[in-house]
């Protein structure tokens, strides 16, 4: 298998950080390129005390990042920068021939208006938005094979996504009502030095915060709308929690039909079964959890997977459903990688397992 | 001001602890008895050591839980046990003339046949269901005043019944559709030598249990029918997460009357506002907080305080509401001895700020 | 009781924010000023959330540091501020006629050729160091009752001192080779807002810092050679730990007498148990634990009190000797306000306990 | 290559576990067995969520412990018992001509009359301890070539034995008075279902435990004394913190020869610089610091490496060396795959990066 030449725009965050481990972990890619404005000229090793020392870092070392330079070191490049700045490294990379993939909300979004709406300021590059695929493999692996550009999800939108839109394609749920209650690793702020994210700070509570309008509800009824074939509107409350990693969504949602008895539930239950079956039975990175367990995030941290359970509750008519991700690995660096890897013909799993 | 004669039945858990540590630095009680089967010999100190030297421990003792003689040591007695168990206790000390405060939930619920449909038998001393007053001082303070025996109610009731009974009474949400998902910290499931409690299976964890039908929803609907003056279902969802003490309540409700535009929404907004002035703008243990902030576990660890807000969502016509407290204070034993408080004519706040 | 007007200049670091606990709950003092640069002009319950509706809070606000304002404000003023910027305030306020307790380490050293080779510049007023009582109330406490300037302590030294101090001056202990390996929690390093003290960098993560040389070496040598009455040079190992509170200190030390037998070793065992009796048996803040249990932080933080146990160990012929605090009470806050109970006439314990 | 069959006795532990991670990821191995006599029945899924659906776990079930049936499924079998029962397995595995690789202490020391003193009843199979070999594979790479059983050393000796071994065969450091203060993760307890170990029990807490006399002591000294020809007493303070994984050691030694000024400290700098280097420079799992960095748990954890670090203090004279591993992965199951590694002829690293 012909290996491929990757480089990391902005490799010093959380979601750089884990991009660096997993691809020199990789055995079809070559890390060529790491960039940081704070740490140009440093050492991998000594940015990242864990990867001195690696068989595969070398004597890579972090550089400025350059577009042009860029383009001729790495055959695709994934930017790992804070929303907004995105754009400035993806269009001279895309004329310059390389293959990027996003981690940024910046082209994940197809309505520019929409984008405006929720962003605040008109998208820097409306044009891309039509070229870019919403990098969710379990949904747009077709596209994503022919993608120049992928607009890879983060955190939360994976976590709601993945366990809702094969139940609205199904029409099992209403396209009304949803409500996403998610918990979320402190990390999933990323590396920003601010009071909010001591320890002293951190540890020790518990808060919701960003409600009720999250940024990232506009890509969330994005795709929820698509697959329902209507608007959507989701109440989305994000809280802040003391690990480092992890993403719990507890999904409400409403059954498309009514059950009023034992015998409908069992019913709406094995169709529910039965959609997830058909959806994730052959995903290599969903686990569908059996009757008797639920979600958790240490099953999930440190790879790339997502565990998914529902229950029925007769004494309401909801549908709860659940699922647990690492926010840095399926919410972000993860998710990219297996994106990568469809992208350039490997195994799906390759160096994700 | 008299000062009264406590003891504790079951001192040894969280609860029990707790209770200890209030009751030895409260002005007006002297804590005159202990129990605990496990514990009984030993002295405060030995069981917990950071009582030991306590200038009011003295040589107290765990001992044997005997009605009778607690009964002659005790003219008011806190029952800390695990559900199911403080009938046994309640009704000898009743009889033999001593004040009960129960923490657990044997004698909150009102209908011994939705006990028994939750807790899955018959309840053992139904007689006393009619007598008993349910402790919940913001909301039931002149029944506490005259009341023999005390259900106080526990962490999850307290955090949702406290935000949402005065929104109920006003009419300002709908008794119908009402989710409460929440997130508990360790001590929540009490001392339990388990192994889904060790610190390795809950630190860097977050896991949803319990679901969907909680047997703390039994006293939750109870409560909430009564303000509402119909029968209310609610959709629960507790969450385990690793922090020691902390109940964060993210409450979904529907208000009572629908909002469509910015008018409609500010005037629904001082409303909501006015009604949680009128419920507890003079009650010293509940912090109604400002537009910009949010509760956070940590403000309220240590406390009594339950920390309350609230958001309109104009895009999906919801009131959320937040609520954070003190799983082992608000939620067990701050409240308990703010009922004896009450119960005692000692001012309410004594031994609590 | 007299009561006294008290004010905290740098009220809003970890120690700053527990005086301010400390001082709204102490019956004995009102709090008639609190600065801050940062937050002049808000309210405490802006800046502090769980302060916001303290009975006692009113309607204090955060003022800008202004020593002759703060002179007239009020009695007694403690400074908590980082170090280095303490003799800016103090020479006014003590001129002023204010007593003035510092919480940082500028005034705690006694030679001006010790600050400059710790610190690395000339004392800003060395003057003072004549006059300043280093703060340890078990150990100076005559001197405290008529002192004008107490340089309170600090969380590393308390740990260390206390232990040391009696069995240096019982010639216990040799002076020479003694270990001091702390582990404090993240709040030791006060609200630094560093990519250090982020929540992702401490939790799960252990490490040793400040190695060999400390700052803070520089007091504890020159208290333990004033006990030892010979100069003492020490080795301090602190590290960081995912706590939010306390720190344990293990000290490893040499018995003044060789014991080579198990009747040698009872002997030296109980002239270290009539030792530490003799100097902390009527102490109110010193726990003197008992042969089975050893120091653990949990049972001191939120309190004033220091655990300390040892064990001689027969293998090496060395004493072991272990203690744990709270390092914002008795490493900071509530060490400095003993010494003001001390100062004041109060009761020693008021308000602590 | 060709691969081999291994199995694991005692897989429900968290050393089993993460036997069973690194081994289902192991390119050259076939996990064939798998007992607990808890989980006899259960799939690798049932017991550990995170392994359901693993390409590689396939229908693997627990199963009894049944030495003859393991000689049969497997070529090398790996204990992770519990101290005390390795010699009922390791027994007949090795004369059906299995190779044993027993995690536990129960083969490493070579003197039965120590095992005696430090375990409290004579050995269970002394014939064996002549047989056995340490497997420290850094130190011990030829023996563990050519072994039938490899005792692999756990968490706290190779946290201290790396560190120091090649320091006292360069007589570098004196064989007297050794400190080595260690901070251990809770999963370093196994997962023992007790009171000590639950969430609430060990967050925000910090204690030492074992002192002065822990039984990992004697191979610590049996392996220190071979290096030094000459016998080694240490001191060893083992502590529990909040942290899930990781052993940090502070290590205090004395120079083989006294330092004086700082042409001396620079000299013997340089010694223990290039004696490290040659102990360490081509090792693959140890990861010496530049100057200016100190070891972090966190930059270990998940990884079979050692951080080692050092510094002379001129002050005292004494040399600190620091180290940093995981102590499931090099302090354990790692450490016991690496071995694997050696003794099967696959390249060292194989299955551990």
């Amino acid at each position: 298998m012909k290996s491929k030449r990757v480089a990391i725009v902005g490799a010093s965050g959380y979601s750089g950080e884990e991009l660096v481990r997993l691809l020199l972990n990789h055995p079809h890619v070559e890390l060529t390129a790491v960039t940081s404005r704070l740490n140009a000229g440093k050492s991998l090793g000594q940015v990242f005390p864990k990867f001195a020392g690696h068989p595969r870092a070398g004597t890579l070392k972090f550089s400025e990042p350059k577009p042009e330079a860029l383009a001729k070191q790495a055959d695709l490049v994934f930017l790992a920068l804070p929303h907004g700045v995105a754009a400035e490294y993806a269009v001279p990379l895309l004329q310059a021939g390389a293959i990027v993939i996003d981690l940024s909300a910046d082209f994940r979004l197809k309505d520019k208006s929409v984008y405006k709406d929720f962003y605040g300021h008109d998208h820097p590059a409306p044009e891309l938005l039509t070229k870019s695929v919403y990098g969710l493999p379990e949904i747009y692996r077709d596209q994503i094979k022919k993608a120049s550009l992928v607009a890879s999800p983060g955190c939360y939108p994976t976590s709601i996504l993945l366990p809702v839109i094969p139940l609205l394609k199904a029409g099992l749920v209403k396209p009304t009502g949803i409500i996403a209650d998610s918990l979320s690793g402190v990390s999933g702020a990323g590396r920003k030095v601010e009071a909010d994210y001591l320890f002293v700070e951190c540890n020790e509570s518990v808060r919701a915060y960003g409600v009720p309008k999250h940024r990232h509800l506009s890509e969330i009824e994005q795709e929820l709308s698509i697959a329902a074939g209507a608007t959507v509107t989701v109440q989305f409350t994000p809280h802040l929690i003391p690990v480092n990693r992890g993403i719990l969504t507890t999904l409400y949602l409403a059954p498309g039909k009514h059950f009023s008895n034992a015998a409908e539930m069992e019913a709406l239950n094995k169709n529910v079964s039965a959609c997830y079956a058909k959806a994730f039975g052959q995903e290599p990175f969903v686990r569908l959890l059996d009757e008797k367990a639920l979600p958790d995030t240490k099953n999930v941290t440190g790879s790339n997977m997502v565990e998914i359970a529902w229950r029925l509750d007769p004494r309401t008519g909801r549908l709860l459903v659940m699922s647990a991700e690492d926010n840095l690995v399926k919410g972000a660096s993860g998710q990219a990688v297996q994106s990568m890897n469809i992208l350039c013909g490997f195994p799906e799993t390759t160096g994700l397992v």
